[in-house]
């Protein structure tokens, strides 16, 4: 069985977020699947989803300050049209990417205990974001 | 339907190249599929795939001093056999990582507006990379 | 077809480690697969998964220098709970990555020739990991 569909996330300021509630309650589906594989496509190129600590909210805030110091938005790029979060942005994304693929098992993603999946939003104002999500299983 | 396939990319110079066409125009059966996923792997541990901007030339290049920057040839390492290009494109291989898997939707992978497929090529001399193609769907 | 399975690693030190046979080993059905997709997910935040050089251990000490090097344990972190290899760890994993996905043929992964799975481990005292493995195909 295949299924695909489009899943929309609200606009989120810059910095990382927990979205795994967001995400799953757009795949209605899922519970009909007994083993399989959940991929998601984010659409963009200056954001990124990765699977991380569904906890402690200092882990994300660390997170973002490790990303603004390494990637910093005053170091010089050439690619700047949009202002200096545009292509440490673009940078981000790369590094964690911008793509999950999860097991499925008996309607849920089989995730570690303490995994969840987060947006990494890299723009100041990223607006709304698209995932494409692609649900194969039995 | 599985289907699978050596895809061949021509030597590159380092750094960031868009390689979208030369993927697909070499994956023939993608036509045929109504839904679906395509699983690329990069068969090297000195190169990567990544997903970004598929339109100014100027976001490769400035991903290109970023990685150049933060993983820098003059580091010291012990392994260096081939050059001081050697380590750095193992670690840049693994932090952008080597494979990609792309939702296809009508005969076409449903990438966003702005992305596109990228290689990574991290060697000086890299030389022709290979790619193992896997698409599946109905 | 589709089958899934946990899979279990030994404890290892803190570190990269060269894991294609001990992952392998623990999926009989493999070798029933003439044509799919291995999918391993590592449930864990603090350890992750890549592919990179399969032969000389320089390369895994080299990119643990690096790591240490670009996420040092004595930067200022909000989250320390467990000490200064904690947050670093976190950080890694997403840098990184969590999850693989490899082609399969004729009942064994399609790996470049230097390529092999290497565990991350991002923990001074990281324990034993598991691993959901995930192989669908014909």
């Amino acid at each position: 069985m295949w299924l695909q569909q489009t899943l929309f996330l609200s606009a989120k300021p810059r910095g990382f977020h927990l979205i795994t509630d967001e995400v799953l309650a757009q795949i209605r589906e899922l519970t009909s699947i007994r083993v399989g594989l959940l991929h998601l496509l984010l659409q963009h190129t200056s954001a990124s989803l990765t699977l991380n600590e569904n906890c402690d909210p200092s882990v994300r805030l660390d997170m973002e300050r490790h990303f603004l110091r390494s990637v910093p938005d005053s170091a010089s790029y050439e690619h700047d049209y949009e202002g200096g979060d545009d292509m440490p942005a673009h940078i981000k994304s790369s590094l964690l990417g911008a793509s999950l693929t999860l097991p499925v098992k008996h309607g849920q993603p089989e995730l570690g205990r303490w995994q969840g999946i987060w947006l990494g939003e890299h723009r100041i104002y990223g607006g709304s974001r698209k995932i494409i999500a692609t649900l194969q299983g039995e």
